[in-house]
């Protein structure tokens, strides 16, 4: 079973990194040797995670339920990127910050403040349980799950969140997160993955963005045609700042419940969409890392940040499951929010100007594909 | 009924500015009588307020509704603040920013952006009408109010609101906030007054926070023994980050649902509180506005107002309040929003340190009179 274990996260690892760089935009082929050589290393030791898993190793090894694969892919997939990321920063690490939480569980905040090409880049995996709460079950039913009002539920959850805030405001901020939930009632488990990849740039690239949603389309259509579409208009209708209609960026694909056609072919899924986010991200990154900017496009980029602040603190869903959920880890959910952000009273960046074009994309959803 | 109006605003005007001077922190003689005559002039036109009120000058002047003596008040209490704070900050003058709302009423927005003494400081004051939609409604039944679920009830709200956001970390950032407000259900009118000013310091002086407080007390005390303990107990339970455990200040007072004792001494009370602002604040500001600070304090600043941040987005009854409403105006709501604020993973102060000792009284709050 161990060597099932390497063998698996291998090939995560593989898919993962060779991605990055399958993209074409990236091409420096020495680094890539490099980079390869050293994951597959790596997976060949579970020591080299980001950290010990939550879950004993060897609990993890000996067992074949989805609560122990999906927090071993999570670990891999944190650990790869995370090294991808420091490649790409130079010097730079992650910190690594690994925690427990009382009631049950912990996690893994890897996080990069102050970097050189990333402002701060944060990943995040968590792996609990215990009982939620009426008020979270409540959120639950209103999205249509079938649990009872009014009850304590126990439940297990895995999920590994990313965002990443480069400094340079022609890179994209970035932010994914995929999970995996149980819910417990009347002795019978209801499971289901839930996630997405989106994207919020500070200046259009149309280039970036179709490439971008490209790369998540084919993720996607590998797996359910009606996929892509069904979950690139979710993305599009989950990430609004209602009150200022205008949506956090220009999407990627949003998901939740998801619990067809079989347990193992929506985690095949899920996988597919995780291993998609180095090669949809990381070209983008690459190309503009060394882009001149200056005064005016760092203010823009800070007063967007602010929205990016007002979506997650008022409207996301997993944010505000967080906050309220006694015994959550502030720290590690709060890592979404930017370092630095700005308001300024009624900022409206003037017609035609390169801001402008941004607004009218972020009011007006595209299809990018 | 014009003279009427022009006297009480005047005193008001009087009480006021006299108050700033009268704290004895502020001292330069010649100056005082310069302001004083300033305001006595503006009181003396109408047209002097920041702008033409909502409600047209000649109803509210003909009218001695509660709903017009609001109006009137708060016009008031805005221009005689914004007043004093330019005086203060030298040149530079607000922005007036009169804007109407399309369901009805509208407001007056003053604001001050990247002066010299305030890096932010907006004032405002806003009348509307319309409907409150259940959510609404919901929200006021929470509280103990004795409205009908699930419906539609027609409203009028008149207050005035206002963040200064000083430059100096040295110098607190206060908040205050007086309003009006009546529901019409089954052709009855329900009125109530709410309100309150509170202080947010980056730095701890006692002396200062003492004279805070003292100064909130001997407004409340004029009015009712009991309401300052009681009114500063509501401000520390309200004004809390719950999922950090801690308080965005050092509090003041709050409360909401004031219908006692009668009308028109619930409105003195608003009033003798609305007047004691400025001199609860402004000599803090004079006091600490050419303090030395270095990097660091402007860093834990920063850091603070992320904080600050946190409430307002996720916590705030008044900001998701205006956020949810339909027609809302959301640049007048995020004026309470610092213009910069800073995250930082798991940022812990130094024990023993001046911003250890402010989490302290943050996280245990204290008796200051």
């Amino acid at each position: 079973m161990n060597a099932f274990v390497k063998l698996r996260t291998l090939s995560v690892g593989a898919v993962t990194v060779g991605g990055i760089f399958a993209c074409g935009v990236y091409n420096h082929q020495s680094k890539k040797n490099v980079v390869i050589a050293k994951t597959v290393e790596a997976r060949n030791d579970t020591g080299k995670y980001m950290a010990e898993p939550v879950t004993p190793m060897a609990k993890l090894a000996a067992d074949s339920s989805m609560q122990s694969s999906m927090e071993l892919f999570i670990m891999g997939v944190q650990a790869d990127l995370c090294r991808a990321l420091e490649e790409i920063e130079g010097k730079r690490q992650f910190t690594v910050d690994r925690w427990e939480r009382k009631e049950g569980g912990g996690g893994i905040t890897c996080i990069m403040d102050d970097g050189k090409v990333f402002e701060r880049a944060g990943v995040n995996i968590s792996v609990v349980k215990g009982n939620l709460p009426p008020k979270a079950v409540e959120q639950m039913r209103a999205r249509g799950r079938k649990l009872e009002q009014g009850k304590t539920l126990p439940f297990f959850a895995a999920g590994v969140s990313c965002v990443i805030h480069p400094r340079n405001p022609m890179i994209p901020t970035m932010h994914f997160n995929y999970r995996y939930f149980e819910v417990e009632q009347d002795g019978k488990k209801i499971w289901w993955f839930g996630g997405g990849t989106d994207l919020t740039p500070y200046y259009l690239d149309k280039t970036d963005v179709t490439h971008f949603h490209r790369t998540l389309k084919r993720a996607c259509d590998t797996h359910n045609l009606s996929y892509y579409g069904k979950f690139k208009k979710w993305c599009d209708d989950y990430f609004v700042i209602q009150f200022r209609g205008e949506r956090r960026g220009v999407g990627g694909i949003f998901f939740d419940d998801l619990d067809t056609p079989s347990q193992e072919e929506a985690f095949a899924f899920v996988k597919e969409c995780a291993n998609a986010v180095a090669p949809c991200y990381l070209p983008i990154v690459l190309k503009h890392k060394d882009d001149g900017y200056g005064y005016a496009e760092r203010q823009w980029q800070l007063l967007r940040r602010g929205r990016y602040v007002e979506f997650n603190l008022v409207y996301d869903r997993g944010t505000k499951f967080g906050l309220f959920t006694p015994g959550a880890r502030i720290e590690s959910i709060l890592m979404s929010l930017p370092s630095s952000a700005k308001w300024a009273y009624k900022h409206t960046p003037k017609e035609g100007s390169k801001e402008h074009e941004l607004l009218q994309v972020l009011k007006n959803p595209k299809d990018w594909v």
